[in-house]
């Protein structure tokens, strides 16, 4: 069923199902679709990295394939009242972090857009520990590290990635190093440094320092959490599909919108419905429409590209500002199959949709994260989508993570002096300008 | 049983039982303990607020009371199935917001101090859809003026109760005014505004906003949500009490430190495991120590005073920084009815705090939060607290809302080249100095 060729070690031969015990999963490549067994542990396919090396995006990123069939075999009460752990890469839930990962809120409301109404389901990953949808990575990641004695996590990033690593890493009692370019704004750091990560900034690009964090690992043995290189951080962010399925209690949205930057949130999110589909509990994959801004459009624009162009990325939402999508191929590989979409939002559209998630939903979420509800509303506004679709919009951070990036856009009124009428005039002129 | 003096109406005789088809609950003086009809909606009491009147701290806070005995009769499954809605003075649940306001996580852990294991409990509260505790008493106001058809909710703050009746009422359809100080730091007011509420910059002091939104709420018939004035704040933060005996699974903790600005929180936290008690859900109340910064000690310092003295308050810790707490009288009958204590901490002790709940929980709490957690650690430092005595520390507020006053406490390390030895010489900088 499961194929498996090692080529270090030839443990398995060619066509062999998985022995559960002896492995629970195996490693696929994305790309030439060789599979590796997980006793021994690889960040990348082996041959596929080989020939491409220092190639952006780079190919033969790893994906955890499990024995579904045995799974679905033991049944789908097993499978929920043991928290999924089936279907992780690790052996014992008690590796998990203690922090609350995930069991985040979705909230359902109903959208009105050109009279036509929506179900609207927020999924809200801004309810994380770190306050970011990174949690559910960096806690696999973690546990791995745990379960395989490994006391030190590197990780390459300047934002939300570096401050989850960071936290989840330290409620484990694990040591967090984080690499990240030079000119990252201070503030950012602040979140990672006070969690007891160190910080490493790199006089270089992003890509530079991320370079430098997989060479640090090979020489040091650190775990690397990088996202498209270690497959762990798609197994932790999977889990957002499986909370999904189950607050719908076994349905699913028709459609889902979610923030795209280097492309490992959307391949995440597909993989932990794909597994739903092998497992029998759903019958399709929900239409994912993957969001991102004008201004850093790489997987949009080249999600049916044979030779792909990427142009320098130039946005507020910080999160998803990408130049080169490192899990590009896989998400390519996702949209392709099971018929995804894309769609561009302007800046100035994401700050209306974070005004607007915030004083409709009393959600406040970071840029990236607004995005998606951005995308989903240009979405409804440009395609012929049946009413009473149920449509779901993750949401990433939260918003005081960036709270630089939406100061401009608010205006602060005059002081009025202490008085009832200074009061009334001013509410009156806010009232005024066309309200 | 339930006495009821109404001194406008007089619907309700003195001595009288509260006749339950006719109302919930009865509002009591917390100073003179005149019973008032809750049929007829009231903020302070008439008698002590008159008085009083333009004395700080005010007397004549009210409390909700409710038929205990018949809620007892009705049994612990009926009250937790229903989730507490018989001890909350709203009807119906569903006029509460559908954002997932409290059930927040409760860790559990070991703490080692001078030998000694205690066992830490720590509620983290910066879990909620704003990102603070006040949420949980924005949801009880906003409830309360949905049921009673009332649109627009008023308080005076600066911060988080600012944020949190802001998003709460933009959830629930509601429009929010907030009067803050002209002062108040735009980073602070731009969460506020995104939320859709209007703000009063009032040039004046945080007291003068104050006397305005009351003003404000009488002359619109605004509700108004400011602490110690709105009964149902507290009736919100007691909430909490009866999670944590949810989460404890009927136990309670022996010793709970609470950060105390107004002691609002702190006496919600009594009252919630007050009314536990009066319906024989547990038998004793925990030690709750109201936890303080230095430079703002004035419940601390007051509460066993019969004159209490209050100085001007200066703590990075801005939250809980109050030079007069508005519910002084309640907060000082609290803890001298339940032996409660109090304890003062350095600033310098707070961004220690911060800085040991990151590295060590990976929880990133704001200096209000972290006092609490400063406070334990002095706490059993300075007192003799037997071994495997359950502590638990609230943490009010995530990190995030005040960045700044931590930034400086903390060090950027210098850019290093992309180079494995570069890498190598700055860890092992940053491990020399006495690590």
């Amino acid at each position: 069923m499961y194929l498996c060729l090692n080529v270090k070690k030839k443990i398995f031969q060619y066509n062999d199902p998985i022995d559960t015990s002896i492995m629970k999963y195996i490693f696929q490549c994305n790309d030439c679709k060789a599979e590796y067994s997980s006793r021994e542990w690889q960040y990348l396919c082996p041959e596929c990295s080989k020939t491409n090396i220092n190639e952006l995006p780079p190919k033969g990123v790893l994906k955890c394939v499990y024995d579904y069939p045995a799974i679905a075999r033991k049944g789908i009460q097993q499978l929920v009242g043991s928290h999924f752990i089936d279907l992780y890469p690790i052996e014992d839930e008690r590796n998990m972090p203690t922090l609350r990962i995930g069991r985040t809120p979705l909230y359902e409301s109903i959208f009105e857009l050109h009279g036509k109404s929506i179900k609207l389901y927020i999924k809200d990953d801004s309810q994380n520990p770190t306050f970011s949808f990174k949690d559910r990575a960096s806690a696999m990641v973690s546990a791995y590290a745990k379960e395989h004695n490994i006391q030190t996590i590197v990780a390459a990033s300047t934002g939300n990635a570096g401050s989850s690593i960071a936290g989840i890493a330290a409620s484990q009692g694990q040591q967090a190093i984080v690499l990240v370019p030079a000119k990252a704004p201070p503030a950012k750091l602040t979140q990672i440094l006070l969690y007891g990560a160190k910080i490493v900034a790199v006089d270089g690009s992003y890509d530079e320092a991320f370079d430098l964090s997989i060479e640090a690992s090979k020489a040091f043995g650190w775990f690397n959490r990088n996202t498209a290189y270690n497959p762990l951080t798609i197994e932790g962010k999977k889990t957002v599909s499986f909370e999904i399925w189950e607050q719908m209690k076994g349905e699913i949205p028709d459609i889902i919108f979610v923030p795209a930057g280097d492309g490992a949130i959307i391949s995440g999110v597909y993989k932990g419905f794909e597994e739903l589909l092998f497992l029998g509990l759903i019958d399709r994959i929900p239409k994912i429409v993957a969001v991102q801004a004008e201004g850093s459009p790489n997987i949009v624009n080249n999600r049916f590209s044979q030779k792909p162009v990427f142009i320098k990325s130039n946005t507020l939402a910080d999160s998803i500002s990408v130049t080169i999508p490192r899990n590009y191929y896989m998400t390519q590989d996702y949209l392709y199959k099971y018929a995804g979409d894309g769609i561009l939002v302007k800046d100035k559209e994401i700050l209306t949709a974070i005004a607007g998630l915030a004083s409709r939903y009393g959600l406040f979420a970071e840029p990236a994260a607004a995005t998606a509800f951005a995308g989903m509303k240009k979405y409804l506004t440009e395609n012929d989508v049946e009413k009473n679709k149920r449509c779901l919009v993750l949401l990433t951070g939260s918003g005081l993570k960036d709270i630089q990036s939406v100061q401009n856009s608010i205006h602060l009124p005059a002081p009025v002096k202490p008085d009832l009428k200074e009061l009334q005039k001013q509410l009156d002129y806010n009232k005024a300008p066309g309200q």
